[in-house]
């Protein structure tokens, strides 16, 4: 078998068996050895944010890493914001990076670039393999370390000729690293200080917000007092009805101050103490209360579900009552005009048991809170900043879980960085809903812009935030590239738009107008 | 005056007059200050590979920088692929990439990223401002190494509070580095090689390609019998009837290998020897035939025009006629199927005189010989391979030349990486015509996978060139965006649509489906 054959086959053999990709001519090998190995589905990107960002959603769901095949210095580079979000999401990914056949890197072709330098600030583990003879077990190598530390990128660079030359076979799997045990010295000292009487809160983030996690952290809460935090965005939450109460940080960070006064001791659970999202003239970065401790029950590495269980056994609350969303009836009017709320309010009223939100939207998050009692379902969000993540995150959540509706909750301006992300819904038929929040524009930068405290009334910069001139025509958008799409003017055209779309199957674009 | 004022202020006093921008939170300063700063011009793009594209383009053809306006690192890194091109078409560049506070960098928020890392493989030119004093002066000293070398990228990276910070005032351009002179030495000897007997090849890049350069260039070549000729991908070419005889490279190396046979010297005006584009198997990557000596009149940094000049003088050609293209009718039959030589007929036949050509379709470069003959333009190719430049170079290309029609010879494949780029063309109202090569697929790759020796008859292969299921429509995403858009399928259809829009002015869209 060539190189490319042994690359394939080792991934599948470390378990990997999905592979978005946007290959060039470099990458030729590769691309037709996915015809000589079972086991191993591609999935066309037509935009390499798009292959990544659904490697990122991928990750997130599976919790194994998907592959991603990029053209050279270049296709990695368009990949890079969305490896950005996935690397805060702690998402495993693995990505396969072709390069020039070694012979050919000194001539300095046009398409040559520092491959490794465009990789490294985003990848905890670079490496390219010298010989057709390593490709398997480096590529086993790059599925081990992706799984590493909670998840993290993982980056193959691959010179064309080790993909045709002679290769040794398939590598073996090598172990993955278990998240590592919190000591029960950690659990004593944390139990004695959520049992100090002093205003606690814990603020989750990784597997802690998963079912297993928030069982166990309900019955700490109920026993201590203490609140449940999530961070604004988290990778992945388990929420809505029947799940237990936890908090979301707001965004601003004034609002986050005020949430958070009067706590006394913060305890970290995967997260990191909350920051502001940007630094603003005379606004705090740091926004821990002053006085407030810190304690950290687990680190991102370390075993959070488990460490909250054994925390619930040295605290006795085995037999704790926790605080549990109940399914309520929302309220909705079709009398208003179509806005954010009446917006959420359908969604939260339609959503099916067990959906995948994604969401990026200022709006979508600013009514977020709705949804707390609506049908069960994991809530996907924004975890770099980088904007253009959840359409192709959306790709890779319903890949992983194609029994799941996914509703993708998208401000019109963020949507245009990886609208291509559509195109892949619709050749894989995959089940996503996206609903544009079509304010026709940056609406976030103009209140930034007055936050900041800079001028605010010249035409110039509100013209870099407008979106209108000429209005983005998202219906033509969608069906130029294969999603049937609806344009809503009104609470109740919405409404029923969106009732629709939650009972078929297939994606879907609902362009509402506010 | 604040920073972002003094950053404004220093980049017009240095002759930047132009931003395409995409800025977020960490730039509101700068945006703001956009209204207060008499004689720069904002542009926004949708995304950020649509405003370095833009600059690249800009740079081209307005010998002198655009600003870019990014938001971060994840910004900047969307917009890298782009910066990679233009790094390869000598383009001068100054990104404005803004940063967090200097205060904020600390506390590791979400979009807290390794500017400089994501900054590095593209950049000549790296700095980050540690205060609002020395903005102004950093801003001169981009401009200024922009303009170095025949045109680089330079990347300032400002943080947020060197915006809103108090600053010193506006800094004073630096000088320009005039490009170096050839030695006479150097004039001489080149003069007595191209004396010498032997069979000689040109090979121009730069300035050398501009009507001055050119002019020179066919004296010596009507005197010594000189081949000239240009790189496949060369970052501007001005050609057509009325302009000196230059053969452009074929593609495939082995095409290569066939043109260049029996060259005996090879003098380099401010190019590289000829190189495979990308690596095969048991095929060539140097392309200089074997015992081919290989002289340089000129390096990139050099003076080429002044050079070429000095060898007419040395060989005593001023008097030499050079071999001139003659504008001849062409052959147009509107018989037969729509394909890349029946569109190249019609693009010849109507187009404009001093029109701009931005190519980036493989079927528009195999018939671009056809152009030789028409009115005569300029032609820019895609210099670095990374694919979704000529979208936005076209903007920039446009805004720099507004009096001209730019006509974008674009495959569909590769348009679908900056289609954002139309959003831009329809605010700004730029007169450029978008032809889409609609062959449903990327055709280079499925002729790719023969040539690398792969194997070709799996379905998995073919489903990742294919770009049809489903097919892409591109006027519904051009309306999509605001650009009048139609579709042809005829030749007499491209004919009439292609005619109609040289003859009218504003941004128009023709798929062609071939």
């Amino acid at each position: 078998m060539n190189g490319a054959e042994s690359l394939l086959r080792s991934l599948v053999a470390s378990g990997v068996d999905m592979c978005f990709g946007n290959p060039g001519t470099s990458e030729m090998h590769f691309v037709a050895a996915l015809d000589s190995v079972e086991g191993m589905r591609p999935i066309l990107g037509l935009f390499e944010g798009v292959v990544t960002g659904a490697a990122d959603g991928y990750g997130r769901m599976a919790g194994k890493p998907a592959a991603t095949l990029l053209h050279l210095g270049p296709g990695l580079a368009n990949g890079l914001a969305n490896l950005h979000n996935a690397r805060r999401a702690s998402s495993p990914v693995v990505n396969i990076v072709g390069d020039h056949a070694s012979t050919h890197a000194r001539y300095e072709a046009p398409l040559t670039s520092d491959i490794k330098g465009f990789a490294r600030p985003v990848s905890s583990w670079i490496h390219s393999s010298s010989s057709a003879l390593t490709v398997g077990a480096d590529a086993a190598r790059a599925v081990q370390a992706s799984m590493a530390d909670g998840g993290q990128i993982a980056t193959l660079i691959l010179p064309a000729d080790t993909a045709w030359s002679q290769a040794d076979g398939v590598a073996a799997p090598l172990p993955v690293q278990a998240p590592a045990l919190v000591s029960d010295g950690t659990i004593e000292r944390i139990a004695a200080l959520a049992q100090s009487g002093v205003r606690t809160a814990f603020l989750l983030r990784g597997q802690a917000l998963q079912e297993r996690g928030l069982r166990a952290a309900g019955k700490i809460a109920a026993k201590t007092g203490a609140r449940l935090l999530c961070d604004t965005f988290a990778p992945r939450v388990a929420r809505g009805a029947g799940r237990e109460v936890v908090e979301r940080l707001p965004y601003f960070a004034e609002q986050v101050v005020e949430f958070l006064a009067g706590t006394e001791l913060i305890v970290l659970v995967g997260a990191q103490p909350p920051v502001s999202f940007f630094a603003y003239p005379d606004k705090p970065s740091w926004l821990t209360p002053e006085g407030c401790r810190i304690a950290v029950l687990s680190h991102p590495h370390e075993d959070g579900p488990g460490a909250l269980e054994a925390l619930v056994e040295a605290l006795g609350a085995q037999h704790a009552i926790a605080r549990i969303n109940a399914r309520t009836a929302v309220e909705f009017s079709p009398e208003g005009a179509l806005d954010g709320e009446s917006i959420m309010r359908s969604v939260a009223k339609h959503l099916p048991d067990n959906a995948i939100i994604t969401e990026e939207s200022s709006l979508a998050m600013a009514y977020s809170g709705l949804l707390e009692t609506a049908a069960p379902h994991d809530l996907l969000a924004l975890t770099g900043g980088a904007i253009g993540c959840l359409m192709p995150v959306s790709i890779g959540a319903s890949v992983a879980c194609p029994e799941r509706k996914v509703v993708n909750l998208q401000g019109d301006g963020s949507a245009m960085y990886t609208l291509q992300s559509l195109w892949t819904q619709a050749r894989e038929k995959l089940d996503v809903v996206t609903v544009i929040y079509a304010n026709r524009g940056y609406k976030i930068l103009a209140n930034e812009l007055k936050r900041v405290g800079a001028r605010t009334d010249g035409a110039h910069a509100a013209s870099m935030f407008d979106l209108q001139d000429p209005s983005l025509d998202w219906v033509a958008l969608a069906q130029g590239m294969g999603v049937e799409a609806v344009r809503t003017e009104s609470r109740a055209d919405f409404d029923a738009a969106f009732a629709a779309a939650m009972k078929r199957r297939g994606p879907m674009l609902i362009e509402a107008v506010i």
